[in-house]
């Protein structure tokens, strides 16, 4: 087994070595792009990680691993779109430096892109990958519909919001990890159960993505502290907050969120205070506890070796200590 | 064998019952009114013929064919929205009844959606299909980027002209035609010959499609005439005109295709005129016929039964003496 930085600098130089511009420029040149941005490539050396844990070749599964960064991005490239977003990784997105018919069908490029890396695999494991990749794939644009969609709705329930982020993040951690256990030619159960530790810790990470964005440290924190407050997303802390609320504060809170302030920091300020007033702020943290517990129960049923599995629970533990 | 009007029947039939909405609604209410808006069905119904012609049951194509279709639709969703199209199929377009992100995403869904019908397949017949379906899609998407390319260059030559109409319309026709091959389990050489055969009439149909657009007659043809004339769309006809005229008239029609009069009227009767004198309409005739016979004469080397092949001729010339 190798260290996360090391499956991570494999990764990335494979990516360098397989994708390149060609003609038509305007449509490869901006796949080049984003997939050279950088980002953290957690869910590549997830796959990488997970044929390791099941004594296969790491190396085999490259192309799985590159398929799900190609699919990553492609779905930030579009999303970027949606969203009228001007930065990517603190870079020009696509549309901004090209413009949206660019990152539409650059975007549809990438997506077909990654299903030709699985005709790198034989037999069923390029049947279980693309099977798996597609009902991935569809649950994150549903995902990412229900997102849009809670924009314009003010009756979004927690269940609900759950399943959004489940869908839109989560299925693709888990689906990450399960690639590489295919590539491994791994048990049917050893499969199912890395998919469900994979999706629990996504869950998990999204909802520390939700804290952070609030409570992270802005000296440590990547992103603009209070982000998700300026764009008035209806997050776990804010739905909690909302239904925890007196009605006189829960009046307040939905007001803040109907309006954007030029100087949003009186506003985030007062968010934050109704959040940890509320017990919104203690009960993300307890739904993040009970989602890594859960993740890490999983592992007690994976049929490996256990100084494998300690691997995927200091990975996990790791994951929900980060400050970034 | 049936006849094309019963194959479209049956294919239309299967399609209502397998597209339905679901949950999120705003993805896949827009999946279902575009696939109900109607057309030819062209290319499902080549799928379901080739299956026919080589002696398999043709309702085992249905899954590819419905595959096909909906990339196709997929394919125009994208495409409208970077035409910024309001009509399709005298409907409004989806990102007009909705909006852009919707078109986007629900597209993004439909290319997805494609991949999974392939699941209905076992072993090579599944890998054959997804991936020509994988190499096809790429193709359409080069395609749809070189004519984009080309509203901006002033120096688009024939053959990247036709290079392009290959990729974009004609690669598609061959694909169709080689999934019904593939379905039905034909030879290799028998596989290629098909997918030859469905190009080359591709290219026909698509220069079929560009002289009709000037020369039509408007009581029959479905489109408004001129329309590409309007537009300034480097066809065959203004490529071939360009580079036959002498230098003043030449001069003229570039002139004519950098100008978007109020009333098109008086342009696209004098850019018929030049299309006329250059004997660029000629050319596209001759060049029509070219491909036509190619087509014809790749069948002599397909291995099947006389009379389906006969059919397979009669197809190609009942849609080269299309008025519409």
């Amino acid at each position: 087994m190798l260290r996360i930085d090391q499956y991570t600098d494999v990764f990335v130089d494979y990516l360098n070595e397989r994708i390149k511009s060609r003609e038509p420029k305007n449509l490869y040149d901006p796949i080049l792009y984003i997939l050279q941005l950088g980002g953290k490539r957690l869910r590549p050396v997830l796959t990488l990680m997970a044929t390791d844990i099941f004594e296969s070749d790491y190396k085999k599964a490259l192309d799985a691993a590159l398929a799900v960064e190609v699919f990553h991005n492609f779905s930030l490239v579009h999303d970027d779109i949606m969203d009228d977003a001007p930065l990517r990784r603190g870079k020009e997105t696509v549309h901004e430096k090209w413009d949206i018919n660019t990152g539409i069908l650059s975007g549809d490029a990438m997506l077909i892109n990654a299903y030709q890396l699985f005709e790198n695999y034989e037999g069923d494991t390029f049947r279980n990958l693309a099977k798996l990749f597609s009902k991935t794939a569809i649950e994150v644009c549903e995902g990412q519909q229900y997102d849009v969609d809670f924009e314009t709705r003010d009756d979004v329930t927690l269940p609900e919001y759950l399943k959004m982020i489940e869908y839109k993040t989560a299925v693709l951690v888990g689906a990450a990890l399960k690639m590489g256990a295919i590539v491994a030619a791994a048990s049917k159960t050893n499969c199912d159960l890395i998919y469900e530790f994979g999706r629990d810790l996504g869950i998990a990470f999204q909802l520390q993505d939700d804290y952070l964005d609030a409570f992270g440290d802005p000296e440590t924190f990547g992103k603009q502290v209070g982000g998700d407050i300026i764009e008035n997303k209806k997050t776990f802390l804010y739905l909690t907050a909302l239904k925890r609320l007196d009605p006189a504060h829960s009046i307040q809170l939905s007001h803040l969120y109907s309006i954007s302030p030029q100087d949003p920091n009186g506003k985030i300020e007062t968010v934050k205070q109704l959040f940890l007033d509320s017990g919104a702020a203690e009960a993300i943290k307890e739904e993040i506890e009970i989602y890594t517990n859960k993740a890490l129960k999983v592992l007690n049923d994976l049929d490996v070796k256990e100084e494998n599995k300690q691997l995927l629970r200091e990975f996990a533990q790791a994951l929900m200590r980060r400050k970034v």
